[in-house]
């Protein structure tokens, strides 16, 4: 391993400022984290006890009690933890930082003397360490924990949790390792990979990025570490203790090693962390083996497996991937956390290499699958993410129990609400890619950077109207002249951006695009302006014919946005309604729905109701008579929106008149 | 209760003699009977231990050993042997008799001395007869039992299993009844209430009436036995021995009295033997309210729970019922002995009242849902008939797993094969209603009826050709003029119906069908030949617009056949195919399926594969340019055969050019 200069990097420079996200970024800073706070305090009202700071109190020996929870919930904590870094460096708040050093604290007191650090096993099994890789999470919690550490220490430069972590990073190392007596092992669920290279990106350490890829390359070799472990613990498992017959280990991406996957298989979010980590090392140790791999799991992800929201995930068995077009609208799963981790590994390959094909899918991920997560009062989540719903069918079909018509309260299981919070507080981090001396505008969001780009400080601010509006506008600031290039993205739902420096048109034409960013390269001066107005258009998107599930249907797209046609704007059933490919769509204000957004209206066909027959149920159930086609105002919102006017139905993808 | 005189009937003395109905009784006869003998003896190559007749011979002190199979597992011994019945019914074969009577001699030899005939309880938990009526069967098991020794008997005019089973109701007239200290109970899965009126139809003994209606009407009373009985164990269950939270009584039809449901609910098979029993007890017992129960929960399945195939059930948690419209055509369930038990139910309701909707529902089970079960080697069959298959997603979709492809060896749980043998050996009872002087042919099939109509000795010679052809030709044969109405059913299916009496056209207009029959009554003489020519058309059928699963599509059906397309015919994806609704159907032979069979052609649609893009999975998943149609020929297959040409896809519905 021969780690070599970071030549890309994410500018965590970045201030956002944006009409859309700052609103979001408010939302979590003012609700999300204080209600989360009291969430891991089990004092959120309506929510189940997590347990998560009770446990830490327990085994830090300043209270007594059982461990409560799930075995990884150590790591609500650490996401808190990490979003409360985040939202620090967005803005400093005394009260805030003084909750987190006294949970700090709390995890200080918690660790064991040998640098150990995980409240499960502390309590619970204190015999057992490190026997349960396959579903114990320790490592998995020890990443969360290491994220936030760094995230906290950038945002504050207090290095008390980072000590700790350091500490239980050198316990592990005595545990892990390809030398005789340690375990050739690694966690069931992946996450401590991205981590380390975090730490190793702080720290320039290289013992950090030598560990992750130690967990890397272990995964998946023969013998199955995850299979030995099992047999040594007699086919018994966690969350079943039963002897079992099997441990499909594809579930954790331990099927093979990793360089040799072409296929995203298993749990969803443990594939898109390792992706991530895969990305990060194969670009930090120019690991050509490990890119060429990265390169076909993000195909396979992103052009067979992934909704057109961003989803990932077709079965909620296991959570998981299944196969290849295998995208069922009803019966998805589409994980909350599986989407940011798809963001995660898009933000990494953007760092291995500038397409804007990897930005086309984090934008995509995050204005629909991720941001529908949340309800506009930051206390509700969906952690399933449907592209239809019934809710009849959610609560009468036992195949569609997992799909909830409405978002829920913080649940048993808190992994989506904290993901929610970092990633939000930490968007600022997605805005841009730099290599070099350029630039990439990735995000189009309302912020304000602060870099050195041709040798000299630089500021660029942004100011954007997406989604609404496509007009975007940066303004250079710097002392000196100084050369550099702004690469502007052109988003794959954009057919048209013009584009002027300093009120000057700038002529391109597509072949001048690089990978999909439009590069200006100049000696800018302070105060120069460049805009962009990228057309926003209302169109069909249609699904490759291979996606069974959506064959003779479209979907509306409205720049980033995906639409969906709910029951509060359409008669039911809603699947009743069929598109004209001729349609024109007007624009309308979305009743009921927070000021601003844009909803769309278009003329449209119903299946009739069968008057003949009867609307009751005493109409026979087949009929020969074609059903009769009459014309029908269809209205579509926003899919983030979806579910926020009461429990009706939706759907993503309508009938087309192909 | 007040038993009356049971004024109409289904004529048992019919001999089948058919094109195409005898194939399938000949190989059960010829195949499935041999077959399950050695299956039920545990010497089926590749097939799971059966373990029923050994069973028996452990409980009747025969051999030592373990008790194998399910808890039920007795009842496929009885299947047998009632299927045998039917087959002795047919043709007398004394080999077969021997066999059975052997059986029988066995069966007899495991009855305790108190009458108790179960061998589970026997050898596996003797002192814990009657304490789990929930989950054990025990009922089930001797109504089975009771069916085969009235099949038996009226076969061979043997009484010695029949014997067996009056001790065996003696000894259930001890345990069950309003009587302090016995159990006002009821079986977990209703079938003896159904084979208690066939024991009392064949010895006119009202006793076994009463029980019927005792153990109907006790069916949800409150306070509620299974909940009780469930208390009592320490809610725990046979198949799950855990402590459960809840037990859900719907899915016993126990959540209610009987006589008060109106929605089809729960365990299917469960729920259409209750329902073929109340309609029995309605008739006997001239029981209004029951009667009306039965309408409606007649009306609730079959014009809002049923599949085109006349499959229901529509998930296969729990292999039940799930809501209104609510028909999923790939995570179906529709199990091939809910469809049998719906046309129990039919038949029973057709001696209700005579309509010919009931027969409607009949047939279409019978020829779809029913006759897709078995393959045409009559040793592999499908228990879930989906409408809709991707192989790849059966293996790779856990949501699928349920769904096969391709039909199955003999099962660990033998409940379908059995079933389907005993409906096809006892398919001569269905062909006939009689009421009064009234004989109303519900189905067209090739047989021999001899009956009293008019007062005289009649018989009445059925030759047919479907469902290929629509020609149907019926003789009188009898000894002195005699007058009675033979009344024709006019099928849904069927556009135009022309009938002939001795060559004269009988000329008739819609409204002179009496709830879907033509009566021609008429004094008739030895030789008068009735002849009916069926309009057999290929249509579409579409689906009432609340079954949201089958919007805009529309299935192909052809007389009483539903078709449906496959890749052996067919490119894949079939999602992508079309129909026009201007299309012409042309009819060809069906390459690679059995003589006869009619498959169809038309001019359909395709959406083209995206050459620009490529056909591999470098193409992005979504686009902005409409997919092209491009002309495509569509060949259908009758559903019934579909899966016999290898592994494919498989589609009922189609997309429809509305």
């Amino acid at each position: 391993m021969n780690p070599i200069p970071n030549k890309a990097s994410s500018p965590t420079s970045v201030r956002l400022n944006d009409p859309f996200w700052s609103r979001y970024t408010d939302l979590v800073q003012n609700v999300v984290i204080p209600y989360q706070y009291e969430a891991i305090h089990d004092r959120a009202p309506g929510a189940e006890p997590s347990g998560a700071v009770r446990n830490f109190r327990i085994a830090a020996g300043q209270a007594e009690g059982e461990f409560v929870g799930w075995v990884f919930q150590d790591s609500d904590l650490a996401k808190w933890l990490e979003a409360v870094g985040y939202s620090l460096q967005i803005r400093r708040d005394a009260e805030l930082e003084r909750r987190a050093d006294e949970l700090i604290e709390l995890i200080a007191a918690a660790q064991q003397p040998d640098g150990y650090l995980n409240t499960y096993f502390t309590i619970k099994e204190p015999g057992r360490r490190w026997t349960n890789l396959t579903d114990c999470h320790e490592l998995y919690c020890a990443g969360h924990m290491i994220e936030a550490a760094v995230a906290y220490y950038e945002a504050t430069g207090k290095d008390r949790l980072l000590q700790v972590m350091k500490r239980m990073i050198d316990h592990i190392e005595t545990v892990f390792g390809p030398e005789e007596g340690r375990l050739r092992g690694y966690d069931g669920h992946q996450e401590i990979e991205l981590a380390l290279v975090k730490l190793y990106n702080l720290t320039g350490e290289e013992r950090y990025l030598k560990l992750a890829a130690f967990f890397i390359n272990e995964r998946g070799q023969e013998p199955n570490f995850l299979i030995a472990e099992w047999e040594r613990r007699g086919r018994r498992g966690h969350f079943n203790p039963n002897v079992q017959e099997k441990l499909d280990v594809s579930y954790f991406q331990a099927h093979m090693p990793v360089r040799e996957q072409s296929e995203a298989i298993g749990h969803a979010v443990r594939a898109v962390y390792m992706y991530t980590a895969m990305a990060d090392l194969a670009r930090l140790t120019e690991d050509a083996e490990l890119e060429a791999a990265c390169r076909r799991l993000w195909h396979n992800v992103t052009r067979t497996q992934m909704y057109v929201t961003g989803g990932i995930g077709s079965t909620h068995h296991g959570e998981a991937f299944t196969f290849d077009y295998d995208l069922p609208n009803d019966t998805v799963y589409a994980e909350t956390c599986a989407s940011i981790g798809l963001i995660f590994f898009a933000q990494r390959m953007l760092l291995l290499e500038p397409k804007a094909e990897y930005a086309d899918v984090m934008e995509r991920a995050l204005y629909n699958n991720v941001l529908a997560s949340m309800a506009q009062d930051g206390k509700h989540y969906f952690y399933v993410n449907p592209l239809e719903v019934w809710p009849q069918a959610c609560s009468c079909n036992p195949g569609k129990h997992h799909v909830k018509p409405q978002r829920q309260a913080w649940f048993g299981c808190a992994c989506c609400p904290p993901n929610v919070a970092r990633l939000l507080t930490s968007l600022n981090r997605y805005v841009y890619t730099q290599r070099g001396d350029t630039l990439y505008a990735n995000l189009y969001i309302g912020s304000e950077l602060s870099a050195e780009l041709g040798g000299n400080a630089v500021t660029l601010k942004q100011q954007a109207e997406l989604p609404w509006s496509g007009s975007v506008r940066f303004e250079i600031g710097t002392d000196r002249e100084t050369e550099f290039a702004l690469a502007l993205r052109l988003p794959a739902w954009c057919p048209e951006m013009t584009v002027s420096v300093n009120g000057e048109a700038v002529n391109f034409s597509r072949h001048e695009l690089r990978d999909g960013y439009l590069p200006l390269r100049r000696r800018w001066q302070d105060g120069d302006v460049v805009e962009a107005v990228l057309t926003i258009e209302t169109r069909l998107v249609y699904a490759d014919r291979r996606v069974r599930a959506d064959a003779h249907k479209a979907a509306i797209q409205r720049g980033p946005l995906v639409y969906c046609a709910e029951s509060a704007d359409n008669a039911e059933p809603i699947a009743a309604l069929r598109l004209r490919q001729d349609a024109a769509f007007a624009e309308r204000s979305a009743a009921g729905l927070p000021g601003g957004a844009v909803a769309i209206e278009t003329d449209a066909f119903r299946i009739a109701a069968d008057e003949k027959n009867g609307a009751g149920t005493e109409s026979l159930l087949y009929r020969t008579e074609p059903p009769r086609l009459e014309s029908a105002k269809l209205t579509a919102v926003p899919y983030y929106l979806w579910g926020n006017r009461g429990s009706g139905e939706m759907a993503v993808w309508l009938m087309a008149g192909l």
